[in-house]
C-alpha cells in the first residue's frame, strides 16, 4: 500500500531550487521526510501555516554573517508558527564551472552577494581579475554560469550533481569556521527535554537609562543564561528596537517561565512574543 | 589661485559610481568637498587610513533593514578610524527605464537585492509576472537597464540624471519611514559640542547568567542613555557575539568616561574598543 505510506511521510517545506543548503539542512533534519521546495522563506513560512506542510525550515543565523534579517523579521512580523527544532551545519562553498574548464580562463563568477562576501578573499587571490555578477541564489548562479563560457559559480557540492557542473575548487569560503543555523517551524513547539533553549522578541516601553537592562535582570535574578541576545528596527523609526533573546531553558520550566511572565508585563504588548521552546542541537561530533 | 583652492577642499571617499545614496549623503554632508567614489566600502575606510582622503562616509544603519553589517564588521575588525559624524538621510526609490517605455511592457527589474527587498509590495502589486534580476547595486541596476529592452530598474532620482534614464514611478519602497544612517570617518573623532553620541563594542569575559547585565549597568547606573545596542557575531565560534552600543554623550564627559574605564576592565581586550563620539543628528526639519 504505498499510498497510505506517502501519507505519513513528513512534508517539510524549505527554499528552493535543490541544492540550496536549506535543502542540505531539511535532508539532515529528517531524511525520510517528502521535500516541498518553495520559491521563497516567506512561502516556506506560508506552507507551513496553511497546513501544505508539517514542518518548514529556514536559515536564521551565520556564524560569520550574523542574523538572517529576512527570516528574523518575518518571525517577528508575519509569522504565529513556533520552533520546534534547531540545528547548525557547515557551509562550505565550491567553485564550480562547466565541464572541461581551465582556471586561467575565467572571466566572470556568479553567485548569491553572501556567498560571494563569503569567498572574497579566495576570490582576490586567485580570481582578481574576474568580474564578480550577483544571483538571487547559488543555485540560481549555477544556471548563469552553465549559461556563458568562461565563468564560474560559487554553490554547494550537491549543486555541481544536481546540474551536472564540475567542482573546480571546494572549501573556498575565507573562514572555516563557517556554520548556518536552521530553525524548524510548525504549529506547536517542542515538549521539554531537559537541554532547552527559548526563543523571544519583545521591544521595551520607555526609551530611558536602565530600561533594557531592568528586563535582561529577570533573567540573570533567576540564573537563567542568555546564548543570544540581538535587535531588529522595529520599522517604525529610526532608533526604536525589537530584542530578540535565545535563553536556556523550556518555556514550560518554573523560572524560566516565571521570568516570562514578569518580562510580558515590563515590556509592549505589540512586540512580545515567545517562539518557543526546542531541544538545542547537539552535532553528530559532540 | 585655483590650485590653493583646491587644496583646502575636504576629500570625501564614498562607495560609488556617481548617484548612490551614499553620494548624496556626501553631497549633505559636504557640498563643497572633493568626491572620491571607491568600488567598496573597505576601499572607502583605506583611502581614510593611507591619507588619500581626509574623510570618507559609510552606511551603517537603515530602518527597515537594520545594521549594514559590512560597515558594522569593518569597523570592528578591519579599521583604526574614528566617527566624527553621523547623518540621517531618506532613501527613496524610483523606477527608472529607458525613454519611451511602457508599464506594460516591462518584463524584468534590476537592482540591488536589498532595494528590491523594499520595494517588495510594489513590484508584486504592479508587476507581479515581471523577472527580479539581482545587481551589485542599484546604478549597476541602471546601466543594466539601460542595454535591455522591456525592462526597468530600481535605483535613485539622481540614477537617472546621471545616466539619462526616466524616472517611471517614484517613492515605491514599500515604507515610507525608510531611511539610512551614515557615519563619517576620519582619524579624529569630534570634540564635545553639549549633544553627543558615542559607539563603543565589546565582548564579554564568560558566558554565564548576567555578565551582560553587570556590563549595562555602568550605564545605566549613571544615568547613560543608549539610543542603541546590538550584535554581531565574533566570527570564530557560533554563539560567541560583539556587542556594540551607541550612548548618548560623549567620551570625555566625566561619567561616560568613567562608566566607559569601568568597561574596559570587564570585557575582553581584543574587542574593545571606542569607535568615537561625535554630534547627534538633528534633521534640516527638526
Amino acid at each position: 500500500m504505498p499510498d497510505s505510506t506517502e501519507k505519513t511521510k513528513k512534508r517539510l517545506s524549505f527554499l528552493g531550487p535543490l541544492g540550496t543548503f536549506a535543502e542540505q539542512a531539511a535532508l539532515i533534519h529528517d531524511p525520510e521526510a517528502e521535500l516541498l521546495p518553495f520559491a521563497s522563506n516567506q512561502a516556506v513560512i506560508v506552507a507551513v501555516a496553511s497546513g501544505m506542510a508539517d514542518e518548514g525550515i529556514v536559515p536564521i543565523e551565520n556564524s560569520l554573517e550574523g542574523p538572517v534579517t529576512e527570516t528574523v523579521d518575518l518571525l517577528i512580523h508575519e509569522s504565529n508558527l513556533m520552533i520546534r527544532h534547531e540545528l547548525v551545519i557547515p557551509i562550505e562553498h565550491c567553485l564550480l564551472v562547466s565541464r572541461d574548464s581551465s582556471p586561467n580562463e575565467i572571466e566572470a563568477i556568479f553567485s548569491h552577494p553572501q556567498a560571494l562576501g563569503q569567498c572574497r578573499k579566495f576570490i582576490e587571490r586567485c580570481f582578481p581579475k574576474a568580474q564578480q555578477i550577483a544571483s538571487l541564489s547559488t543555485t540560481a548562479a549555477v544556471q548563469e554560469m552553465l549559461s556563458r563560457p568562461k565563468s564560474a559559480a560559487i554553490a554547494t557540492k550537491r549543486a555541481a550533481d544536481i546540474y551536472g557542473a564540475e567542482i573546480m575548487a571546494h572549501g573556498v569560503q575565507d573562514n572555516t569556521s563557517n556554520v548556518t543555523r536552521f530553525v524548524v517551524l510548525s504549529d506547536t513547539d517542542h515538549e521539554p527535554t531537559g537541554r532547552d533553549k527559548t526563543s523571544i522578541c519583545f521591544s521595551i516601553r520607555e526609551d530611558k537609562p536602565g530600561a533594557l537592562v531592568e528586563v535582561l535582570m529577570e533573567f540573570s535574578s533567576r540564573a537563567i543564561n542568555l546564548a543570544k541576545i540581538e535587535s531588529r528596527p522595529s520599522k517604525e523609526t529610526l532608533g526604536k528596537y525589537i530584542f530578540l533573546i535565545d535563553l536556556e531553558g523550556h518555556r514550560l520550566d518554573g523560572k524560566v517561565a516565571e521570568a516570562l511572565r514578569q518580562i510580558e508585563e515590563k515590556t509592549t504588548p505589540e512586540h512580545f512574543k515567545i517562539f518557543g521552546s526546542y531541544p538545542q542541537f547537539v552535532s553528530a561530533a559532540d
